[in-house]
């Protein structure tokens, strides 16, 4: 524990490692203090900036040495307050933003070596500019850092056919929590020296180690890609349309959002500009893109022989290909105007989960049923990556009723949706991680063993127990 | 420490749970206790054939108990040695091959659910008769065990398009070292809840708990296959061909292999009935192979167009396309035939090693060369998974020199070798492991901070240092 002294000269060593001016106190951390969602405020003694690796490490140790929590930040763009410190005013904020060369990049090998702060956007760009393809894509893109992505191993919009952050990266460079650099920068494809640290640092959320830098894969650029909007009767038809998708386009298929018609209908009232090009009245819609590494042709011939078949399988009702990257552009707003939507709209009770997509419309049907039952009047505004099995469950209250009634019954209503999750072999954490809002649900809902096992795997990797205390494990 | 007493008592119990026919003493363990190149002989206390994932448990709790220790095996066919006990005589050798059922198979979720003790060909026509692809592929799949495929976090030719075993499974189940159940058999592509597990125990040899089953991925069968052996003058033009082939094939690359001509001439000598069916004179060949997702004539034309291209280009001399299912087996057979002509040849130093592929035609020439000023007349019968930078950099005695002397430099030579694989930032165990045999390389090559978290894990995940000791960390 800090003593108030040891507070100023540690403040006065984090200034030496990192430069005054890169050492925030009072007010200026202000910022760095709040978490996305604004669920969860906390305090610092600092938030500290610093531009290299060895800064990290050195930073690590002196909190190490001051017994001061150390909480590493990125963009701050997570969902489940993950890089917010508690309320004790103790910790030390990591904020990794300067950390932001692109260090090299090798065509060859199709391999990108990036620093923790760069930006999602950036990365994807200096991809782009070597005539390649960074495929980890999703909202928060453009504020994102790199390093909170492997941190929380991020999902998105391209994970059907490109993986998660894990499946991207292929080495890391990471500050132990004992104030260690490991180089494991290493840019193979394959590599069986020794338990896989990698994997174990991705998605630990800060709470093992700090990712300092990271050997990410490229990827082909699509020649052409196609996007449809595609409208159905059920949740069952969206699954046979993913299984015909899958088998007909293979690697090529690259998108598959389902949007409930709940969830489209508050972005029609929210944002009026925006429109769904079918006919009225279908309760789902998929989206659909696949991207093609021959010829626009090729592209449009596959994709429509595909939309056809389904309407002739019953499958789907009604569709439309975009005929424009303008269209196509419309059809991604509409995905990602939901979460606006849903806040404006009201109070939301959000679930980030997976189950296997041969269960998925069971689950829907006969949760939504259970809700209704219990919770007369709340409405399922579910959408989601239909393509991995995971959906964002998300149950608004009912309309015209005041939200501190549906303030009063989330938790309940949340642990009946996560029981259903459990009932169905799924996950109630499928891409946002647990940071610091989940800790409770993962106790209950995980397998003691299992629950053991990362416990064991936390006293080993951050012996102090000052890597972002309280995150993942309580 | 068991005491003899203790021994007997085990021994009662080990056959009171997994039936007294699959507890194997004295000779009848002797199939057991040599690993598949021969180079390691242990002794056992017994070879255990447990038939469910509570009877492993079982086990392991009265190994605990007795202080024996468990060397978990499957098919026995890995080249390190990491599943023959040491010779103390002391150990249970727990073998998976009873465990074969192939649990359950959900087409619309893509995934198969497998015990560990199926055989890898067994999981290939599982997937098969359901009209999927389960891709894993190597040499030994006819009698190698799923489970040590996923314990030793194997490779094999299809790992450029669809990664090693460890990127084809989604869940495990895991006897752990302390003998408890986890049963992380989620069939979920996405899971965000808590640290990756499933990656630790993939790839750690048998040393953190005996994996027995597991939720592996299905893919689309591919609707044609093409296959091609190219000639060509030096290992730069094999990179060339590399990423000209991943940037017109894409996804549908799915073999890309090394063979000097060293390596071909070899099989050439000791199996007079193969061919290769290109004219003589080339120093390196590839074999070349696409899978297409939607006919046999896209499957031709892309094939021919990219092999007309790289010869345009310079970067193939020569090539042969097979024109039948015949001819493709044959090329791939050549390739297959290698490792046993270097076995009729003569002494042979092997290395499984890994380098970024821009800087292997760098490592070839200049570690060949570095050789041939030190042990003038090795041959270096390189040959590997040029696409995933893995190669077998395996170096053959002089022609017409006694074993022995070569033997006796065997140490000296590797050391060059992998010091080599070092200065290149490769890596020294691509696919094989550790194992027995390169825990002192191990312990050289890597860094220390590495290896340090290496050894925090073993001791948090096996504190007892019963399961497979010995393995991976000394």
């Amino acid at each position: 524990m800090t003593t108030p002294t040891g507070q100023v000269v540690l403040l006065g060593r984090l200034r030496e490692i990192a430069g005054p001016a890169h050492v925030l106190t009072e007010q200026a951390c202000a910022p760095y203090l709040t978490d996305w969602r604004k669920l969860v405020t906390g305090r610092a003694l600092a938030v500290v900036r610093p531009a290299t690796t060895e800064q990290v490490r050195d930073v690590v140790r002196a909190c190490l040495e001051h017994g001061a929590p150390v909480v590493p930040q990125g963009g701050n763009t997570g969902q489940v307050a993950g890089a917010t410190p508690d309320d004790t005013g103790r910790a030390v904020v990591v904020q990794m933003g300067r950390m932001k060369r692109i260090r090299s990049i090798d065509i060859e090998n199709d391999t990108l070596v990036v620093e923790a702060g760069c930006v999602l956007q950036e990365v994807q760009e200096a991809a782009g500019a070597a005539g390649r393809l960074f495929p980890l894509s999703l909202g928060a893109e453009g504020s994102c850092l790199i390093g909170g992505n492997l941190a929380t191993n991020a999902g998105g919009t391209q994970v059907l056919r490109y993986g998660n952050a894990r499946e991207l990266t292929l080495g890391l460079e990471v500050v132990t929590a004992d104030g260690e650099i490991w180089n494991g920068l290493r840019a193979l494809r394959k590599d069986n020296t020794g338990y896989d640290l990698r994997d174990l640092y991705i998605g630990s959320e800060g709470t093992l180690g700090i990712i300092t830098a990271a050997t990410l894969k490229l990827f082909p650029l699509p020649v052409a890609q196609r996007t449809a909007l595609a409208a159905m009767g059920g949740v069952e038809q969206a699954v046979a349309l993913l299984t015909r998708a899958r088998s007909v386009l293979g690697a090529d298929l690259t998108g598959f959002e389902l949007m409930s018609s709940v969830a489209t209908d508050l972005v029609l009232r929210h944002y009026p500009d925006q429109r769904v090009p079918l006919r009225a009245g279908a309760p789902w819609f998929v989206l659909l893109e696949s991207s093609d590494s021959e010829s626009a042709e090729r592209a449009a011939s596959r994709f429509e022989a595909l939309l056809a078949a389904a309407f002739e399988a019953g499958e789907i009702q009604d569709a439309a290909i975009a005929e424009s990257v303008a269209q196509s552009r419309a059809m991604w707003h509409l995905r990602e105007s939901i979460t606006l939507a849903l806040a404006a709209e009201g109070k939301c009770a959000k679930h980030d989960i997976s189950i296997a997509t041969s269960r998925i419309p069971g689950f829907v049907t006969s949760t939504d049923a259970l809700l209704q039952q219990r919770f007369a009047g709340v409405r399922s505004a579910t959408f989601g990556h239909l393509g991995d099995g995971n959906l964002h469950y998300n149950i608004l209250q009912p309309s015209g009723t005041p939200a501190t009634t549906f303030v009063e019954v989330q938790n309940e209503l949340s642990r009946l949706v996560h029981n259903a999750v459990r009932d169905h072999a799924g996950s109630i954490s499928a891409e946002q991680g647990i940071g610091g809002l989940r800790t409770a649900d993962l106790q209950r809902y995980e397998d003691p063993v299992k629950l053991d096992l990362l416990r064991r795997i936390k006293r080993a990797l951050d012996p102090a127990g000052l890597m972002n205390p309280g995150k993942v494990l309580p």
